[in-house]
């Protein structure tokens, strides 16, 4: 075990109780664990980059409803990237990078259910997490798939500076669309803009945010890519197109609330016979690779900017990490880098 | 004109002010008018049936995001059932029977625009205001064009007993669907089960309606056919199936709200690919006489049973009938039987 980066330790990190709001540091412990052995047809993994997710608040909490949860006691869902450090699996060898579910853990065994060989000369390890990963592939075939952007279509992307907001966007300017992003700071604006190619961008801190809307997009709303609910969903609907939808990508102003709030302006759906979409990237599975290729095809062009927001640290940093998604203060993809992917 | 009914006189109703909360008898006035003339290509109509509608409290509102709205000083306005009495125009006779929105007074004149003749053979004349109007015609193509019932389905009805409800929820059996009816009574819940034909009915004033629901609804449900919004909409929200609909039909619990609310369980349409529909039966125009046709045949079949609320009185009682809708008195279409309808 001698070769094993991570200091050759394993720690893990646990919830300890419901978080109240934002999850903080003392919603969590970091444990240490013996070194996981894979028996027969498994594999041991070492994280290298670690995925902090939005939705994972929407877990932690204390409700029946929900078929995945994170719950006081329980290792901490997350996604990671990393190597297959050993192997008696025949799908995997020593040295292969692979992207998984496994939690936030430096080492993990797994028996491949989930696992997904990822290949880094096409794209680097953490773009796996992020551009081409789950949050590349949702923004692909969410709008692909449902808001179905083109010529004279205007595309709101409310979370526009976010990991699946940075790239739904820039695929609705690829096809055609007029893409507005909806984000919290004239800085990201400037990026969303000026690196990424959104036809505008619109500070929702500044100013009366329907009135901006109506001014950038005289004809309406034909579709409203959401990450964020609440006000900002709420104030798109108010604009939506005949026939526009909302694509339901994710809630993360809700996330934190105990009671969550809906948009009143639901009813606008009615008369403007529009609709509002849940979507599930997993339900595209088969056409992953499809869409991954076209993807790296488009970096490689340099029509698509995917980018990841690096922080250096372990899995003890991930509580602070993640807090900081809250404050808006990540470009692209948030991601810990792990000791293990410089060793 | 000593044939006109209706004692000759041409009263009509206005909005005076914006109302508060419900809509009241203050908040309108009756004026008598002159009796109008038709011109060349005009028509004069004799109304004998008001259609008293919940939606019209929705367009009594200080907001120009509405394209219809009634302010004060206008005319309410409103579907009507009567009489051609004179006519300039070659498309219809006197004595032709016609629905159209005309507003809320006892006579109208019209080009013709939006006027519908009927056959009162085949309905009797409110009833093409209600179950052959533009309610049963609401329910016919929101269930088949977007809720799709079938064997295996479970539909919800929220406002089960109104004049949209009651018929969407026998088409939903009509087309082999298991019907859940959520009304304010255990009386309108027995018409519902007993007369009707649903499945279930749920009283949402006894009891834990979510509890209710799951227990109605072991596989969740398909269809939400909602016609309320607010509590009823959110907690049927909550137990949505995999790729269900939530129809968008009505909200007519948020409609006396200064300030709606929305439903904080939208989230669940993401987590369960569903969808939230907006609908409006006029984009169905070209095929209405095809779905009447259908409809008067499971009438005749005994499949179908189309209820009015029928209230004798004049213009002068249309604020006081208007107000019975918000106190759930009403089952199936309440229409105003006008004096001229007996003359």
């Amino acid at each position: 075990m001698s070769t094993l980066a991570n200091d050759g330790r394993n720690r893990q990190l646990f919830m300890t109780r419901f978080p109240q709001g934002e999850a903080g540091p003392g919603d969590f412990e970091v444990r240490e664990a013996p070194m996981p052995e894979p028996k027969d047809g498994e594999v041991l993994v070492e994280a290298h980059y670690l995925s902090v997710d939005a939705a994972l608040r929407l877990i932690m909490r204390d409700s029946k409803d929900f078929l995945f949860r994170v719950q006081p006691g329980d290792l901490v869902r997350g996604g990671v990237a990393g190597k297959i450090v050993e192997s008696r699996n025949p799908n995997f060898k020593p040295g292969d990078f692979v992207t998984g579910g496994l939690g936030v853990q430096n080492y993990a065994v797994s028996d491949g259910t989930g696992l997904s060989k990822v290949d880094t000369s096409i794209a680097p390890l953490p773009q796996w997490l992020g551009g081409m990963g789950v949050s590349g592939l949702t923004a692909y075939f969410a709008v692909t798939e449902e808001c179905k952007p083109g010529p004279g279509h205007t595309m709101v992307v409310n979370g526009a500076a976010g990991a699946v907001g940075s790239i739904a966007g820039q695929i609705g300017r690829i096809l055609g669309a007029k893409v507005i992003g909806i984000t919290g700071s004239d800085e990201k604006g400037k990026w969303l803009t000026e690196e990424l190619g959104f036809d505008v961008a619109i500070n929702y801190k500044k100013g009366d945010l329907y009135e901006q809307l109506v001014k950038a997009a005289p004809d309406r709303i034909n579709s409203i890519f959401d990450n964020v609910g609440g006000d900002i969903l709420n104030e798109s609907l108010r604009w939506i197109a005949l026939r526009g939808v909302v694509l339901l990508c994710g809630s993360t102003s809700q996330y934190t609330q105990e009671k969550m709030e809906g948009p009143s302006n639901y009813i606008w759906l009615g008369t403007m016979r529009a609709r509002m979409q849940g979507f599930v990237v997993y339900d595209y599975a088969d056409k992953f690779a499809a869409a991954q290729a076209q993807l790296a095809q488009w970096v490689k062009e340099g029509k698509l900017v995917m980018r990841e927001n690096v922080v250096d640290g372990d899995v003890g940093d991930f509580p602070d990490v993640f807090q900081r998604l809250y404050h808006g203060e990540n470009r692209g993809k948030m991601v810990i880098r792990l000791q293990a992917a410089s060793a």
